[in-house]
């Protein structure tokens, strides 16, 4: 059966424990956190040399890190997952994106303020900073589900997923998707999908 | 044809650019800056939301924003992107590394090295916690590049294209290839490759 490294709390797990849901897939998972050392131990490094969580392990041993690839080796030959080379060369850049643009500046804002004696040296003026970035990051996807229902056309895929997880409680972050109506509308659609799972919460 | 909005002397850019020399493939070009705004006007987010560089324009109009993203539609069919599922998502798994651990340091070094007039505010312990970050994922390239020749086994993909742009010039970042034997010679087989370009210099 498929293995999940999964740290509970964390969006990036959420993203595949989600996925695995709405398609049904059984994951046997092994919680840990990324906060303790276990994820810079030896044995662990030699499962995932870049040390972070999730990740996960083949029914025949081999490992796959970074979140964004487990969800596209899951989600292949599935409608989470289109054909079209395009279409899923667009699921890719939403999940870059979300990567490079919008998992930092959210995802950082609320681990600022849900731990806050894991950021004391952290400014005023660099957590203003995330704010604007994140909300630029807010605005591009309100722009784009002005237009269409998810991310990519009409259906699910990925990179809903891949989105929705620090999406779904930017709040937590200091974000407010009151100003983001068609984001709010998508993750109302999203968390109403059957089979849906809420984020397992951390500790 | 295909048409690619860039940014000389960026490394993003020139994965992009890179791939298309070893495939063959013709690319108008427009070059652009991020640095003077023209990547925030209307227009420009018109095409892409996101509002960065690079972004590739389809035969038929349709636009592709995210260097990854682009890679990956770009190698499609080709011995650049492999055919098995998990062979695929590890190249992803590479390319989302990438843009989380090894980008966000390396290129944001060498930044600030080269262009000391926009990072004012940067301190000397921001600048070694990027150094730090930075040789953290030269080691993981290390560690695998010490058991394979390309990232993932024996020929190269796009993984290794998305990985090679910032770290040839890591030296400009004020790290040192020296440490990390199985890059280098790696590095220097990249560059050996019929059809290899440098990166176009920046201003």
């Amino acid at each position: 059966m498929l293995r999940l490294y999964a740290m509970p709390g964390s969006g990036n797990s959420y993203k595949v424990q989600l996925l695995a849901a709405l398609l049904d897939l059984e994951l046997e998972q092994t919680d840990m956190s990324a906060l303790d050392g276990s994820t810079r131990t030896d044995s662990y490094l030699a499962k995932n040399s870049i040390g972070k969580l999730p990740l996960l392990q083949l029914e025949d041993g081999r490992y796959l890190p970074e979140s964004g690839a487990i969800l596209h080796y899951l989600s292949d030959g599935t409608s989470y997952l289109p054909d079209d080379s395009y279409q899923r060369s667009l699921c890719l850049s939403w999940m870059f994106f979300e990567q490079y643009s919008h998992e930092p500046a959210i995802a950082v804002s609320r681990s600022i303020n849900l731990y806050p004696e894991r950021a004391v040296d952290i400014t005023p003026e660099y957590k203003q900073s995330l704010l604007d970035k994140g909300n630029l990051a807010l605005g591009v996807l309100e722009d784009q589900l002005s237009k269409t229902d998810y991310l990519v056309g009409e259906t699910p895929t990925i990179a809903d997923v891949a989105l929705y997880a620090y999406t779904h409680d930017c709040h937590n972050g200091g974000f407010d998707l009151a100003n983001y109506p068609h984001v709010l509308a998508w993750v109302n659609r999203m968390s109403a999908a059957p089979k849906y799972i809420p984020m397992p919460s951390g500790n």
